[in-house]
């Protein structure tokens, strides 16, 4: 690295905090967060390593928006309002000033998207490969979120956006897969580098108490939900014709039927809300949709018992090989 | 590693958030923080590296403590009271279950002792060194906290402790340094591998308003009050003579004067808390050093102009040759 880590924090970083008076212009030990007397502070925090969640060579800008993004995916998950991140950067010397200025610009393009501020962290330097941590904050009136425990059987199993894009794209950056069509390869790699966090879903589903659980699939649509059901000791099945699939991921997938039902169910990096809810929220959820312009799909339901299964539309069992993915 | 991480989580750190309802077991996506209405909320951040900021062959449970530890410093330095924090560990294979049972071992002893739980984090692969970050969270009464630029000419400067043990200590532990004393070379390195943060005399500063400025002393006496005077746009003088130094430290130095007070002055990781207070408050805060029996020595005074000198008992200017560890 060309510049000290207090060059590089004045230079890059302090800006990023500019307009949240209680960082300090992290020039504080600490920051101090004051949130309204009626609600409480949600806490989230994901790391990310190259080579492992992101690969070095995707744009900078990129990599920054995705450690946000993720950790917004959770606040999101929770039915909370983002408002500020803290983050840390171990670098090696692979990495000069320009590079981080990229970073930085990325951060404060997902700031702005996101009404976000950098309130602390810190910058060491490590022999290993960049590795990025954000810790992230919302809020949500007091004592309120939604939880994983409180699925009940009977109740309708959404979930937001398209499965197995993000696994694809990553499949297509590794070689694994080959795509001869620009604009779906560019559109797929695009959604495993740029997860879009459903901000404004998990706000109006807490505000009009559509639903108590839920959670952002991360893993993979399977492993996530049996998260679910084995916290609220209930089972789910999960109707394979209604999975929501992009035109291009289908397009991919031409002749692979069962190839497709597996990657979108454990391909994993979706950062898509996936929620239960009472049959009587289906209108509201249907509602909800039409004005965010967000696809939010039934998917499946809530059932006795434990463990989720996959049905296909001529009623048998999909059995999967993979459980999910595992980052470790 | 020879667990999963669901199984790492479930089985060493879900434990830890014991207590703390809103952490859910660890089994949401995110955290709340629910402090008292009349309060804020405190964080700061720190990433350990494995090899940079401790040595692989400490102990688990010492790294673990001094991962806490490094964090608690930040907030006593805020006049804070800690209650929780989030644990991200990067691990790579050369570790394995029962050295992660050792490292929440050594969480668990430090939560007891600094009233703690933890509420959150992650755990990720990695192939480089172990490296830990945590986010920790204090409360001070609404909107008040210590910063780095309030100090005023004519007010003392005050640091708790001794400077230069840890220093020694890491110099001892990578053989700079030769020792034949075996309890002086444990003392130190001990005061090497646990920080003892300064959590009761960050409270009752700012409890009894005795400072508003005041910081932790990580990077070394001259270069962290250097922040504090940049910050405040003043000068600060320090008596060489009036540094506190333990009998360890003192005597390991015998025959090397001036490489004591260097080492004492630059050599960082004193975890410390290093304050300006006016001088009708002197009374006060020696009466504290007792009721808390710590050690709370005035080294010098604030004055007009600019950066840090250090005085010889004769009046002339120890001229220092480093400039405080540079971590990166």
């Amino acid at each position: 690295m060309d510049k000290s880590e207090f060059d590089l924090i004045e230079s890059y970083f302090a800006p990023l905090s500019k307009g949240y008076e209680e960082a300090y212009s992290l020039k504080n030990d600490a920051a101090l967060i004051s949130v309204h007397p009626d609600h409480s502070t949600v806490v989230t925090m994901d790391t990310l390593v190259a080579g492992v969640h992101f690969l070095i060579t995707d744009p900078a800008a990129d990599i920054a928006r995705k450690c946000l993004r993720v950790n917004l995916s959770d606040i999101a998950s929770m039915g909370a309002e983002a408002f500020a991140y803290t983050l840390s950067m171990a670098y090696n010397d692979d990495l000069d000033s320009e590079w981080v200025r990229s970073f930085t610009n990325g951060l404060e393009s997902d700031q702005k998207r996101f009404s976000l501020h950098l309130i602390g962290g810190d910058t060491v330097k490590t022999p290993g490969p960049l590795t990025i941590t954000v810790t992230c904050f919302g809020t949500v009136p007091r004592h309120q979120c939604f939880k994983r425990s409180t699925a009940q059987p009977g109740q309708d199993v959404w979930v937001s956006g398209n499965l197995g894009d993000s696994g694809a794209g990553l499949k297509i950056l590794t070689g694994e897969i080959d795509v001869k069509n620009t604009s779906f390869r560019e559109e797929l790699i695009k959604r495993y580098r740029l997860p879009q966090p459903r901000m404004a879903l998990g706000v109006q589903l807490l505000n009009q108490q559509l639903t108590n659980t839920a959670m952002d699939v991360s893993d993979g649509l399977l492993a996530d939900l049996s998260h679910i059901t084995n916290s609220s000791d209930v089972a789910a099945i999960l109707f394979e014709e209604n999975l929501p699939l992009s035109n291009a991921f289908t397009n991919l997938m031409i002749g692979n039927a069962d190839l497709k039902t597996e990657l979108a169910v454990t391909g994993g990096d979706d950062y898509e809300l996936l929620f239960t809810a009472d049959r009587i929220h289906r209108d509201k959820i249907t509602e909800l949709s039409n004005i965010l312009s967000l696809k939010i799909t039934r998917i499946g339901e809530i059932t006795e018992g434990r463990g989720v299964s996959l049905i296909r539309k001529n009623g048998e069992e999909f059995s999967i090989t993979e459980t999910g993915w595992k980052h470790f």
